[in-house]
């Protein structure tokens, strides 16, 4: 059975030195860094052996290699679905804007401006206006729906588009943070604030949804402090995870947007009673940046633990080859891979030239789910026997009863992964009262710090400022704040917020 | 039920002045130009209308609205289980390409660099080496795989990317030709040049396949000649139709690219024989051009007719209401949705603010294959009818013969549109081997012209410089040359092509 991603890791190059002395010298990675001994290193190692991406020629732009990609058009799969069955529908949108279209709203301009790729020449005529590769579609698309918009019947304008992304990043991390990313955005209209406050949140549940059931990832919905919210930006809501090494991520976000995008671009509608009033819109996207929270919310020191439901290959069945039994085995091995068309994606591993241990170590380390054995014994038995990544369990089945077991099996993998992450979360979620165990905290544990805050930017920017930790949300969970005094300043508190420091 | 895509014809701009007198003023599309009195009017007329795309305020640009965006997705998700049935699989590159490796492979660039857009600053700081926006990836990519390929055991790398493209056009269409468009470039790697020949070949089949079978548009499969090839290629084949205005398309390519970018960019394998070679290449792409190919080969002057297969509406429903029977037929109608689900894209139109009549007009112009009557008296006759958008055909089916009768009939829908596509094609493909006959025909028939030609390059550009025409392709099916003339020339011929004018 032909392999779909190839796995030659002992050639992966970390780099190739450019210049000076060893230029054109190869370095490759050897065994994946454990990620207590450097976790960066560990999360690069894990990227490149399983050769999910490669490093650009364009500083901080990266290539996703095939195994990479296709967890990517997993996650568009499913996500995608989710996004229609809410009533969206796709189009496309322009890459370009025009300057002074980004310029026409102040705060949004501010915030991307030192972050945009200019293009100013096209072919060999400099540009009369120069152009911007848009860092995310607000102002082109509102543009447009200045036009498509005129009365009420026009609304809700429920789109949604896939495409790539250019922000000119200082410092990048593969998947985390690249100068160019791929993601889905939604921008949506309303006649009503009422409406669009609904559309946000609903689009923040259906984030939360897909990470928890498709990802295995737990999250916190909640919403963004002023200080830390969109550019533009009425409310910024955002479900934020944490990952292996104890720092938070910021996994999705969901705009209410307000009437200032309409009231800058224009974008009115007839009303029922006659009047022109400005539409009230949200927006809302996730990005390649899922990919690196798989990796670290679920990854060990072996490689990937891929969540069955967005894993390439599901299981893989490695047949062992005997000289005595070699024919019959793979004879049975093909029978089973048959048996599971449809049903599972699943790969046979019948090369020759590697061995079984050989093939369970590469296996593993790509984060397949489970590994089907099926050898001389095995056979005799009329059984395989299924190993679990994620726990290392082993289970003999009957063979006839793999088509059945097996999905199951993946199923209970898939809830089984986010129980654990869902436990770490929690043993690394602390509460407290006291400033200087926050900070103590913060420097030697991470983690969420869950604490009351009186609401005040200088209280925020002072722990941030002490510790690096940011409030990462205000969860719409939320205990009384009534009694309670701010972690910073001792000040009566309005809100009961999480810390931590992230990516 | 939901409208997912919104139909608002009557007040769809064609532009809005901006300055001078009359500025801000907007002029809409009222009717539909007919093809005969101004086709590329009618082409316009037919997008706008029909809410297919929408101008973008970067020149040449599009934004590619719901209903055009639908037929996109039809597309990709067809074509991209044929490239993965291939044995191919998805990947992305970086968009952008520093100068120094575009400027690598001298043809190369010297075809693309009057188009390409160049990227000078990236926020407030000039970038020191420019980049260029990828008017097609072969030079990232190639930069890719020559890291990535070491052995013999690394071939074939059959890999394929979804992604934007940007060239500088001077003159664009939408969806023909624009600044910027999505498309697929698949870009593979062999052992042999054998076994390059045959992905180049295996891929226009694919394509020839897709086109014929899922957009139903007949193609003729063939080589480009040395002039007409792509830049830095060994070999161009392409499939090439002809749209209702009896001008050609080029609706698809495939390139044998040989070692060329390989001994530029050092793609080098050790093979099997311990020697250290050079790959063999070839690359291959369609794009959203194939959606103006289907409005110009299938479309009329009541607007889009849409083949079934990538219809994102492929039946309306449409209840007749009366004061009488309204409840009851509008329940009929609903069950019947119900019954349809999952077999057939459906869309019930049950908006009471607008006549059966009017609603039957606008479905007609936007290509709805089927539409279904059921007014009170289908209902008493436990019938509804159902109209071919195609042939306006009226048939009355039996209620609870629908969820059968309908996609057997949007089936023979799919094939008749081939069918008729492929007369129209053969009733404008002449043949001949009089110099004037041609410059005749090409003048005031266009058309496909079949003649015989001696290969050199000057009789084809003598050709284009009389008439515009160039030669299409040098068909596969081809009859023997010996014994006829060149027809610009009349030296002894080399091969048969088709000449034709283009897009």
């Amino acid at each position: 059975m032909r392999m779909l991603f190839s796995i030659f890791p002992e050639r992966v190059t970390v780099m190739e030195r450019k210049t000076g002395a060893g230029a054109g010298e190869k370095e490759f990675v050897k065994e994946i860094t454990p990620r207590d001994q450097d976790y960066s290193q560990w999360y690069i190692d894990v990227i490149l052996k399983t050769e999910m991406m490669d490093y650009a020629p364009v500083k901080g732009c990266m290539a996703i290699r095939p195994y990479g990609y296709a967890i990517w058009e997993k996650i568009q799969e499913l996500l995608d679905r989710r996004i229609k069955a809410t009533g969206h529908v796709n189009a496309y949108f322009p890459m370009f804007i025009p300057k002074g279209l980004l310029e026409k709203e102040a705060e949004h301009v501010e915030g991307f401006a030192p972050e945009v790729a200019w293009v100013t020449k096209g072919g060999s005529e400099e540009l009369s206006e120069p152009l911007v590769v848009r860092p995310t579609s607000e102002a082109i698309i509102c543009d447009f729906y200045s036009r498509w918009i005129q009365s009420w019947r026009d609304l809700p304008v429920l789109i949604n588009q896939w495409c790539n992304i250019v922000r000119w990043e200082k410092a990048t991390r593969p998947f985390l943070r690249t100068s160019e990313f791929l993601w889905q955005e939604g921008h949506t209209c309303h006649r009503t604030a009422e409406e669009a406050e609904e559309e946000a949140l609903k689009m923040l549940e259906v984030y939360r949804e897909f990470l928890e059931e498709e990802l295995s990832i737990p999250v916190i919905p909640g919403r963004k402090t002023e200080q830390e919210k969109f550019a533009g930006a009425m409310h910024t809501y955002t479900i934020e995870a944490l990952m292996s090494d104890r720092r938070a991520l910021q996994a999705g976000t969901s705009h209410n947007l307000g009437q200032h995008f309409a009231k800058v671009f224009n974008i009115t509608f007839l009303d029922k009673d006659d009047q022109l009033k400005y539409v009230w819109q949200t927006s809302w996207g996730v990005s390649t940046r899922l990919i690196g929270a798989l990796i670290m919310v679920h990854g060990d020191d072996r490689g990937l633990v891929l969540p069955p439901r967005v894993a390439p290959i599901q299981a893989v069945l490695v047949p062992i080859l005997s000289k005595k039994a070699g024919a019959e085995v793979l004879s049975a091995a093909n029978r089973l891979a048959d048996s599971l068309k449809g049903l599972v994606r699943l790969q046979l591993d019948d090369r020759e030239e590697y061995s079984p241990g050989w093939k369970y170590n590469q296996w593993e380390m790509k984060g397949v789910p489970v590994r089907i054995e099926l050898g001389p014994r095995d056979l005799e038995n009329k059984q395989v026997v299924l190993v679990r990544r994620d726990s290392g369990a082993r289970e003999a089945v009957p063979l006839e009863e793999v088509p059945q077991r097996l999905p199951a099996l993946l199923e209970a993998v898939q809830t089984d992964l986010f129980k654990k992450a869902l436990a770490f979360r929690e043993e690394n979620t602390r509460r407290g009262e006291s400033y200087e165990d926050f900070v103590s905290v913060m420097e030697t544990q991470r983690g969420f710090y869950l604490a009351f805050w009186c609401g005040r930017t200088e209280c925020e920017l002072k722990a941030k400022e002490d510790t690096k930790a940011t409030i990462r949300c205000i969860p719409f969970q939320q205990e009384e704040a009534a009694g309670h005094n701010c972690l910073v300043c001792g000040k009566p508190a309005k809100a009961q917020v999480y810390w931590a420091r992230s990516y």
